[in-house]
């Protein structure tokens, strides 16, 4: 049985997620929790493998091939990382998961939707988010946040961005009570201030049942 | 449009298909038909990482990530060995595919078969065998034939190559079109016949096309 609990960051780049992510952490730990925090694609040796193979192949890697690689990093995640921490009880704080890649590759990238679900529903055996935090900014403020992430969407254009985010905001009215959406174009900490709210209602919750 | 053929050689070890398949091959050849010979898992650099993997991790790999790591090297085999071979009119001689999936993990090992179809129709992307030519051997005979073989079946036990060789013998039944079932407890010679009778009523059937 599970004991722990399984929050997912998401969002797109410039969202302020990952800085959420490692604020709450702070947070939780504060208050007794035992957390630990991942990210997809996995900090596993697997995963790093994996990586390896992606970037550094001789070989021009098609597509599906691609596709089924993340998705076996995802599995070896979900069976020898996740799942092991959730039966310890731990609370795992997981930047990006399933719903990064239906939003990226599924409406950015225009791959089926389904497909992707199905695929995914696969590889994470049952494992699904108590909790979902997505950030969600506007393409002005996510640019000017950082320049990093400025590179990078002139690289893969606005239009992009934007295919990107709205189908974030899809996934959250599809399931709206495991995907909170919040406004992150608002202070950072206007935005901790929501995301511990949401993160305590989770707790008492679960503490309850 | 695919101009070349793909023929997979399908059965339990000890069913003599590899044998088959070499004889095949000097046989298209000698008629002048351009051939290559390929095996899953793929023989490219990729699956050889894909390979490494698997045999080399310092972690414990789970069986949905071993699962998709085949898929991955599947798809890449086709999409970067397999389709180029047939969009250049070769004939393509494969030593297992999506049939030894189904027979091996799914009959075998008592994993779900529908989803193993579908994952394996995603990896695939529409690229069907032409022929499957089922080599198929009892248990019996398959043991005397060879010493490696019989160590394995030792190992994996008479159940399981009973319930692979079944696996098989039902997805004969399903396509019975594509899939050319071949008493294979006969001599190598009289199994040879059989098998260059089907691929030259392929070949006639095609260039009739």
């Amino acid at each position: 049985m599970q004991k722990g609990l399984f929050i997912t960051f998401e969002g797109t780049d410039g969202s302020g997620k990952t800085t959420q992510l490692n604020l709450i952490k702070e947070y939780l730990e504060n208050k007794g929790f035992d957390c630990v925090v991942t990210r997809e694609p996995g900090a596993l040796d697997f995963g790093k493998k994996i990586r390896d193979i992606l970037l550094n192949s001789d070989e021009n890697i098609s597509d599906n091939a691609e596709m089924f690689l993340f998705l076996a990093d995802r599995a070896q995640h979900i069976d020898k990382f996740i799942k092991p921490a959730l039966n310890d009880g731990k609370i795992v704080l997981c930047d990006r998961h399933v719903d990064s890649t239906l939003a990226y590759q599924g409406y950015g990238r225009n791959r089926d939707v389904e497909m992707l679900r199905k695929l995914n529903n696969i590889a994470v055996s049952g494992v699904i988010p108590d909790l979902t935090l997505l950030f969600d900014v506007s393409e002005e403020n996510a640019a000017k946040r950082l320049d990093r992430v400025k590179d990078r969407m002139e690289l893969s254009g606005k239009e992009f961005y934007n295919a990107v985010r709205r189908g974030y905001l899809l996934l959250q009215k599809e399931e709206p009570q495991r995907i909170k959406l919040i406004d992150a174009n608002n202070s950072i900490n206007i935005v901790y201030n929501i995301s511990k709210e949401l993160i305590d209602e989770l707790i008492s919750r679960k503490s309850g049942e």
